[in-house]
């Protein structure tokens, strides 16, 4: 098989992971974490997310968290932050982010039931999002790009619709979102078979694991010349508003694969082991990553 | 990607899955489950070991199990048996297994630990089981194919070298079992690439899931042209002899993605999820399957 020599991994178990915890992380067990995982060599993390804090009360510190990261480590990585809507990446732009993952999901009701808007409110927000952008660099994130927790199968149409409109409004890159980790690795091949000839190869890929076929989709997306990846430590993750849905492929667990294929990441995959055993312990909740129940042993 | 049709699954949790069960499964208890794995359409399951019981003590009811679900199902299914040596093999055929499976290790130290004998001993025993076989079919399994938990990384003369005394002893079939879930895609397309122009691709395949990427080498198995699998209801199962081995690719997660790749296996998923949590129930220790954990949100 072709493999990418090397890979980019931004960890967004701070954004993805912590938004799913119902207890709350006191903020600075989330500045310990975040500590240990700028320690391991990523050049990305995804530290908060700028949401309505009555949605999703857990991310209220978001401007305390990213302002906190931003002056302790102002070069050493890109701080990126979500954002679901104008509102929420404004605050973002105004608190330094480095980068801004804006959402819209591909299916009209899961982006009705994450960000109360519809995909053309949210194209509109996101326009003017890249009107105000500067030199922050702005990914449209594609959510629900493979299957939706309410339609099913979600049309590739839907996919490219949006990727036009988010390349018109000046988007810096895409990212596809396998929201509920039911993708599987010939959806990936089809569905990147598609956008491939169209977009090029640069897309990031944010892939869960709820069935388990986290890792053979990244195996597919590799061997169709992606490069970049999300991940979250410990496999923390899931979508609040995407029943069923479990956590992210955890970042240890994808590491783990690309170093023994050879691949080259740059983090340090003890140290990230660490972190992962740190977060289970700070999280209070037993995570799905495979690696740290192998370890414990 | 090419993916073959259609593929055989071997059931393997009442022995791979039960053996790594410390507290005492009652018998009735695993006739239950069984039952539970027959309804589903399985053509082969895995019931029990003839080990020795006081290496295996869960294992020490082989012949009553062996002998109550033969009468049972006398032809639903084949009882398949694992054993490790030539008394073991005795006992499954005087007791009626369709087929053995007879596991020598690739790695000396692993078969060492595994069987109490070497490796040529251990061929030797094989040997005389063939001679002695009948109609039953018997399955070497090259336990430790990729890598050991003693030496590291198995050469694959090991391998070879194993099954070219396999099958000059008559050998039925050849399995490759990851024994520890440490095989990476590159690792298993390299070692098939080597076989298969050898020996062709119809090798069965045993894939552990400790470092979550037990899916990913089946899709590269499955690439190749492999159509054999075995696989453990609820990922229940080890190896006791293997530190930090944890279970095998979870049945219901393989089948999942199999049939959401529209490859046919012939077994009712939602019935075997039900048997997944029944097993889980019965044998009071949290299994590793993922649909199992996404279905009880």
């Amino acid at each position: 098989m072709k493999l990418p020599a090397t890979v980019e991994i931004t960890e967004v178990g701070p954004r993805d992971g912590f938004q799913n915890i119902k207890t709350r992380i006191p903020t600075e067990d989330k500045l310990r974490i975040i500590d240990g995982l700028a320690g391991c060599g990523f050049k990305k993390i995804e530290v908060t997310s700028f949401v309505h804090p009555k949605a999703v009360p857990q991310m209220d510190d978001a401007a305390e968290v990213l302002r906190t990261i931003k002056r302790k480590y102002p070069t050493q990585f890109k701080c990126v932050t979500l954002a679901p809507n104008l509102f929420g990446a404004e605050r973002a732009l105004e608190m330094g982010a480095d980068e801004i993952t804006f959402v819209i999901s591909a299916s009209e009701r899961h982006n009705l039931e994450n960000t109360k808007q519809t995909i053309e409110q949210s194209i509109s927000a996101f326009e003017s999002v890249c009107k105000i952008k500067g030199d922050v660099l702005i990914r449209l994130s594609v959510a629900t790009a493979f299957t939706c927790p309410f339609m099913g199968m979600v049309p590739p149409e839907n996919v490219t619709n949006l990727i036009d409109a988010g390349k018109m409004s000046g988007a810096d890159e895409v990212m596809l979102a396998d929201t509920l980790g039911t993708a599987n690795p010939l959806q990936v091949e089809t569905l990147l078979g598609l956008l491939i000839p169209r977009y090029g190869n640069d897309f990031v890929l944010h892939i869960h694991d709820t069935y388990g076929m986290g890792l053979a989709n990244v195996l597919t997306c590799l061997t169709m010349g992606i490069t970049r990846f999300e991940s979250s430590v410990g496999g923390l993750g899931g979508c609040p508003f995407a029943p069923g849905a479990a956590g992210n492929i955890a970042t240890e667990d994808l590491i783990s694969m690309l170093h023994m294929m050879n691949v080259h990441t740059g983090i340090d995959l003890d140290k990230l082991i660490e972190v992962a055993h740190l977060a289970e312990q700070l999280c209070h909740t037993p995570l799905s990553g495979h690696l740290i129940r192998s370890k414990k042993r």
